[in-house]
């Protein structure tokens, strides 16, 4: 569809985008009313909501807006599943100047769907307005199926700490990117579009995880939060995390330590999960440190020297 | 609290912000993890999303910035209600540039949550970014009781239409700001802080309401969109509607028609609603109308000859 949002209109906007996205098994009522109707089958529903702001999480010239759509999906999916929930449906908020062609919305929303379609989700409702800075709004609602909540407080001394999915790649993608290259592909495309592994959250709930994290600040800011809300201290042993040797190769032709990138690197949601000793975890989930008493995050017993995760609002 | 959100930084500045919004009886985990879990008592939730973006929706200089959580808040309450449903929880999602006072943000925190506190609702979680131009986010959550939800496609030929609240007072108040004026300060007030009559919304699902819609881009063009989905033409008795002596004072010093005000402003969110015919209304509901077969909104049995509602991307 050619044109911009200015030429289409609001409403005129909003079916086109309504066309676009399937409402899923979970919504009894979909857009086109005051408020969706989304199903909470064990009467209590998980909900998350974030925001990406251009310049800040996203670029046009970098991520195409299926990429942004797919993402912006993906890392509030991924709240949803870092609770042991199955997500159910998404509330979408696009804010857009009049000059913003229609065919990136429509695109943006295709990547949505498409995030959507892998946890069995869909599209229940949202809204649409002008304004100057392309703006996202994103909240994900899901269904515990039963079982409590997967909570970061729950970490206990002699637990084990496991990861499933991605830890890096995101953050070497950028770092490329950044430095005006467009390969690997694999990591550009992981920093594009993660993959979050949506069913081990609902998966660690049921083999018994104390505490559950999306690793979306970086391993070890991420595993802070943790650390603070358990009251524990939480050690990563360095060489349980996997470090592929194309990542170590990149980082050596960008001057960049991979470590760095696997202990800071945000964006890929992977999970993080805190088990008991001797829990038999399938292969998914990778031990990459232990549960002490204390406080704090340590790597290999030390306090790491690297920063660890972003902070929104800093200005160095 | 002085400083800016970047003298704080975002993990900062969402610790104070929680710390000033009480979750409220429907909330069973609140903010601090990866996603809040609310209650959904009947199996199912209400959901809807609004987006208010800075220049277009508030203007810091017109309104504070409690004023403009209460608005936020208001807005998609009422959202809630228009389907018959009593509001839960908030998910609050704020962008806002580096040297945005601190203080902003908390009063932003304390309208949101006065204006949660009239409906018994709490704030669940949410998100702090930055970005250059403030932007509020927030989806609502309720509970529809057991009850049907009210939609938009219900209204049949024969039931009369009646709306709850207050029509034109917004619009009244933003042509005095628009003049310069600061008086009379309740059309004023009236635009800065809405009075949703929120307890109308389930009451009217209790007393048979066969449509229902938030008026928020004007009594037309609401009206309008449930014609649409209903199928039914629309019939407004412009004798009914309630035009206050003080408005017709203020739109005749403004050189402005009462009546445009009251047929197409929008932000009051008064609840429109048809009945059938016979249903025994309390005083809360005026009769303002009535449905008939055929398509479109008329007044008085004729096209409305003034324009209805808002188009956001509209450049004219």
């Amino acid at each position: 569809m050619s044109g911009t949002l200015g030429d289409l209109g609001e409403f005129g906007l909003i079916g086109a985008l309504v066309a676009r996205v399937p409402t899923g098994p979970h919504v009894s009522l979909g857009p086109g009313d005051d408020a969706a109707v989304v199903t909470a089958a064990d009467g209590r529903v998980v909900a998350t909501m974030d925001l990406l702001v251009e310049g800040r999480h996203f670029r046009r010239d970098w991520s195409t807006a299926y990429d942004v759509g797919r993402k912006a999906a993906a890392q509030n999916l991924a709240d949803v599943a870092a609770m042991g929930a199955v997500p159910t449906a998404l509330l979408i908020g696009l804010c857009g100047p009049p000059d913003l062609p229609t065919g990136w919305a429509l695109e943006l929303y295709d990547g949505l769907r498409d995030e959507c379609a892998v946890v069995g989700a869909g599209v229940a409702g949202g809204d649409v307005v002008g304004g100057d800075t392309v703006t996202v709004a994103v909240t994900a609602l899901g269904d515990l199926q039963g079982r409590a909540p997967v909570v970061r407080s729950g970490a206990r001394p002699g637990d084990v700490v496991a990861v499933a999915g991605w830890l890096g790649w995101s953050a070497a993608g950028l770092a490329i990117l950044g430095h005006g290259h467009r390969a690997p592909r694999a990591f550009v495309e992981a920093h594009r579009r993660p993959e979050p592994p949506y069913d081990a959250g609902p998966g660690a709930a049921v083999l018994g995880a104390t505490s559950m994290i999306d690793v979306s600040d970086g391993l070890l800011a991420d595993l802070g939060h943790v650390s603070r809300a358990s009251g524990v201290r939480v050690d990563v042993l360095s060489g349980r995390l996997d470090v592929p040797a194309q990542m170590r190769d990149v980082a050596r032709a960008l001057g960049a330590d991979p470590l760095n990138w696997v202990l800071t690197g945000g964006e890929d949601h992977a999970l993080a999960a805190t088990f008991p000793a001797g829990t038999a975890l399938p292969a998914r989930w990778r031990v990459i440190g232990r549960v002490h008493a204390g406080t704090g995050v340590t790597v290999d017993g030390r306090d790491p020297d690297v920063a660890g995760g972003w902070d929104h609002f800093d200005r160095g």
